[in-house]
């Protein structure tokens, strides 16, 4: 087992982070590793980097788009995600609700904060833009829709969520979902794998060491 | 083991197909399946498919770009593919050593031909686009390059190549390397894992029809 710490970079908005985060767990178990999740706005990450999500860039390339979605109904039927859904409203503003991950943090509640986003989104077919929505969705899971909401509008919390996206976007990233192993990048939910390996070597290395 | 045959669809100025190709012997041995290379015009099916190539997409996203060298890096040392080498001339015009491909079928040195050719750009460096380099190449490894040469300007050999990269587009297919088991396509290099778990998976399904 290792003590290993993977940055994971997501945004709500982000089916393949969607993805990645059901999968998380498992590679926590099976390595010991312990994943970070860093709140990035992928909208100001795809303005940094001059990039496009996967679904605007595919979008004249039929045969392309076509396949993602393959691709994708391969991945949830190989992991038994069944509660997956197409989220109906989707793409979703994630401003806020990215903001709320970041006020989340400070007003400990940051676990459940980012499970009930997620599968509103994700799993329940919500339109998490709509701040009634997301007020509704938080409190209804036990959370104080009404602090959460509020701190989205605070300046420190604004700030954060932005040196978050600028940052990760200095370090070489580029969309969502994108892991952090030491200073190996890894992009897509496709690297998990590959990311699973990287810990069992970091921590081989860290064994070696002492 | 199995008897299945896998699709295997390529240019020789794809980088990922020349990193699959390498890898597709093992594949072969573990899993007793052939592999069918298909040969299509890359250029042609990017403009069947309104597609471009990674180099080409990503050439104004700095950090995606930048990954990409990285993950083709850590393909290379992963499997110890220790004779790749990029070539200066890329990108090459692969349109005479793409007929050659199909000329190669009908004139018995198929395999040898895909060694020489592959080898040739991304092990050589040579400008495989140059037909005066191509011929001394071909010559080189023992193949009659005067054949070669004379038959990918053969109206039939042309109408073939064409023939395959619009069967291909109609399948499906948008780039290179772009695999298919049955009817299911896997597109990349990094679906290799997932082509010799359908290859498997077909094997089962076929006993089980006994």
């Amino acid at each position: 087992m290792t003590t290993t710490t993977v940055q994971f970079l997501f945004d709500f908005g982000s089916l393949n982070a969607y993805l990645s985060h059901k999968m998380i767990p498992q590679i926590e178990a099976r390595t010991g590793a312990t994943f970070e999740y860093v709140p990035i706005l992928l909208g100001g990450l795809f303005k940094l980097a001059n990039n496009r999500s996967p679904m605007e860039a595919y979008a004249g390339i039929p045969n392309k788009l076509a396949y993602e979605h393959v691709e994708i109904d391969r991945f949830v039927r190989r992991h038994g995600l069944t509660a997956f859904k197409w989220n109906p409203f989707f793409p979703v503003n994630t401003l806020q609700i990215m903001r709320g991950a970041v006020a989340a943090q400070t007003l400990g509640c940051y676990p459940a904060y980012v499970d009930v986003v997620f599968a509103a989104l994700w799993e329940r077919e919500k339109n998490m833009g709509d701040p009634e929505v997301a007020a509704a969705e938080l409190q209804g899971a036990g959370l104080d829709a009404e602090a959460l909401l509020a701190a989205m509008q605070d300046a420190t919390v604004k700030g954060r969520l932005l040196a978050n996206t600028q940052e990760v976007h200095a370090r070489g990233a580029f969309g969502s979902p994108t892991f952090f192993v030491g200073d190996e990048m890894f992009f897509g939910k496709d690297r998990l794998g590959d990311v699973e390996e990287e810990i069992r070597g970091e921590s081989l290395r860290a064994a070696r060491a002492h």
